[in-house]
């Protein structure tokens, strides 16, 4: 099996709903997002999936939450936007573009701080 | 399938037994502690888990530990205190109060420095 | 499930053969090679597997490759030395001294800077 992951990172802003103590203040992150693609094989330039490729999607989405407070980012406003909510948003907003391309599975990781991260895995087919 | 993972240190001291070269006398590590739970299922607040009550639960952990010789700690006396062992150790500690809410899996990583650790992962239910 | 992991780095040159932009021009990365065992039981010294013992294969492999061109070193060169393939070498490398000692599987990552990775991971036994 084999695996890419590109990794970025974006500035955001948002707050929680519940009991969630000082996280329930607005706040922010220096987020880490991670992306992992995974595949059976290699296709004959070496290559499960083309890194520049997969950095442009992940650099898109990071661009989309960058100096932006989450709570008010459309897919996300709404939401309790928990790193496990955000990761999968990603997840969601990056799958269709993947699929169809010989990858078994996404994994998006998000690093509120280099301590804490939700990840949100799934098939792509 | 989502997973959260909440990180925290802690120095100690401990010596291996058996032929382990310069790791049979005794040293120390700035470890690093890794926990991740993993499970299917968001719950309505967008949380797999707390992450500040993971935080809580990890951060005991690390304290029992922290400026200690392991080879003395109750729990670790008389096993050979490998990063395994140590990884079992928290694994065991942690396990109990994490059963019964919905989460699939737990793993513990323990960084001797940043370029070892070992793991232990085991079903939660 | 236990898991060990060693880390080390190498500096490498190396370009790709194909439509990959800056990357077919000669370049270079200080890699980051992580190599993962897996296996069920630890044994009576409380080790899945000797540290030491990983870290000499490891650093034995990375031996080979630093400070060269990938496209030139035996086993390598004639391949697109794509971080996917670099991690496919490695792991043909090290599985044959790791089979037959109860360690169920194997991954290499080979990171080409601390953004991006790419990993193989296949069975032992």
């Amino acid at each position: 099996m084999y695996e890419v992951c590109v990794a970025t990172s974006f500035e955001a802003a948002h707050r929680l709903v519940g009991d969630f103590g000082p996280a329930s203040r607005l706040h922010g992150h220096t987020y880490r997002l991670e992306v992992v693609v995974r595949g059976e094989r290699l296709r004959e330039d070496g290559t499960l999936y083309d890194i520049g490729a997969l950095q442009e999607a992940v650099d898109g989405i990071a661009a989309s939450l960058h100096y932006r407070n989450l709570d008010e980012v459309p897919g996300l406003s709404g939401a309790n936007t928990t790193a496990e909510v955000v990761a999968s948003h990603c997840w969601e907003s990056l799958a269709p573009g993947l699929r169809g391309r010989g990858l078994s599975s996404l994994t998006v990781r998000i690093w509120e701080n280099p301590d804490v991260y939700a990840a949100c895995e799934g098939a792509l087919e």
